[in-house]
């Protein structure tokens, strides 16, 4: 059967259906209802399921159930958003509340992990058993697979890759720790670093580094050696296959990939070093992957 | 059916059978035989193992099979020490080697995974699905019981925890990268920061510490703020059940456990701190491990 996936941002809520080879078939989008209560996202969400079936010619009862990915902390099994900041929702029972008004099961899904069980569905991470997607954004997030499945933490709390220490006592991350890896291997962290020399964000500082700026490559290259050394933290702790790296800054391709392999390949602790790749399941990762909890 | 546990470090080759329940119900130890070749570490083991049996009347029959624990790197599917330095063992082909003389199926690990193993079995770690054994010594070793089992690497090489970087940049690590965890949280920095106010061993650090030496706090303390990083970045990854601490310097006890724990918990991103605890499988764990491999 067919399965209908959200994923629910601060700024949009994007949606669509994937069909039994989990291929996305539909897709659409419409703006967060942003401070204007639950119940205005709920409408929203109804709103964009109505449409999107409608305008696909997809009956209601071709959709298995739904899933929705949220950028926060999820209890799954309780069907509850624990903590999603930006979108206002603070032990919110969504899972209820959406399946109230859509007549289907609904199963909640951190974002982050929703991209990772697509790249080990469709995309990077096919085939993997052991294996990390890390999304470098404004902060880092990132999902584990482990035994072949994704894993949910050891608690039920998921994974927070962007808050394990890298440069202990260091700079100040918005979590109050200071040194977190989100600090220095954030694309926030090359966009403050190039404001130095009129940069403002890292898009920039990579087309100038591209370009031969010296200061850009300067920069660059001590991120690639945070960013070397965060990677290799994790391949001397789990020995993953693979790790695919995705995220805004993950479009510079071979430009970030070359010089990371070379480093993290240096810091790994084994004889070999683990497969590092772009990730390849793309912007819509997140709704593929809340279709794909639907059980 | 009983099994037999060998624990092969540079300085003691330490043996023991285990029972049905498995409980450690005879062992024993010789010099480990160095630098005279491998042959005269198979002649010890074999001796050792004869002894063994022979002191404690246990027959030969009632021995299932034969674990070694290593200190290393090993193949357990090809039964081969790929690397253990300390016992001059380089692709070693030890499963064979032992088991063409004592006449038993032999099976190999690495002696942190078997200590690990212990622990989940008998010890600090019973009970748990996700859950982590760190070792403080010379170094820093450990293993990971991940969906209740012993996880041995993604790509069979087990987990380096004491490579992880902590402080990127920082001091240089036996391994060559530098800002290692090892070379902040390992008994040895205590001892070598230790040394600037005449104190020769970290035990002789946490003995002042807790008489109220002012240098000693001062370096317990800063001590304490890089271990509790290190153990918040296996948290934040993981999201593990439980902690346990093991090694020398985990005979502190609660003089380290208190402010550790404290230190984890502020660093801990998720809303409750998973539970750190010292290990209690005690010096045999290595060789109630290795007897716990036997299939």
């Amino acid at each position: 059967m067919m399965r209908f996936g959200f994923d629910i941002g601060g700024t949009n809520i994007a949606a669509g259906v994937i069909d039994e080879r989990d291929q996305l078939v539909a897709k659409d989008s419409v703006r967060f209802p942003c401070g204007e209560g639950n119940q205005a996202v709920i409408d929203a969400c109804a709103g964009l399921y109505r449409k999107i079936l409608d305008q696909n010619a997809i009956p209601e009862q071709a959709i298995a159930g739904v899933g929705v990915a949220v950028p926060g902390s999820v209890s799954p099994r309780e069907g509850v958003v624990v903590d999603a900041h930006n979108l206002g929702f603070h032990h919110t029972p969504l899972a209820s509340m959406l399946s109230d008004v859509l007549k289907k099961p609904v199963a909640l899904i951190n974002d982050a992990d929703a991209a990772t069980l697509a790249e080990h569905r469709i995309g990077a991470l096919k085939g993997t058993q052991t294996a990390m997607l890390i999304t470098i954004g404004t902060g880092i997030g990132g999902g584990l697979i482990l035994n072949g499945e994704l894993f949910r933490g050891g608690r039920d709390n998921g994974t927070e890759p962007g808050h394990m220490v890298l440069r202990n006592g260091g700079r100040l991350c918005s979590c109050g720790i200071n040194g977190c890896a989100e600090t220095y291997c954030s694309a926030t962290r090359l966009g403050k670093d190039g404001a130095a020399f009129g940069k403002q964000n890292a898009r920039e500082v990579i087309e100038a580094a591209k370009e031969g700026n010296e200061q850009a490559l300067a920069l660059f290259g001590a991120y690639i050696d945070d960013f070397g050394s965060y990677i290799a933290s994790i391949i001397n702790l789990l020995d993953p296959e693979r790790i695919a790296i995705g995220g805004g800054v993950s479009g510079a391709g071979s430009f970030l990939l070359d010089p990371l392999r070379a480093d993290a390949e240096k810091k790994c602790f084994f004889e070999t070093c683990p497969e590092i790749v772009i990730a390849s399941a793309g912007n819509d990762a997140g709704i593929i992957g809340a279709g794909l909890i639907v059980s």
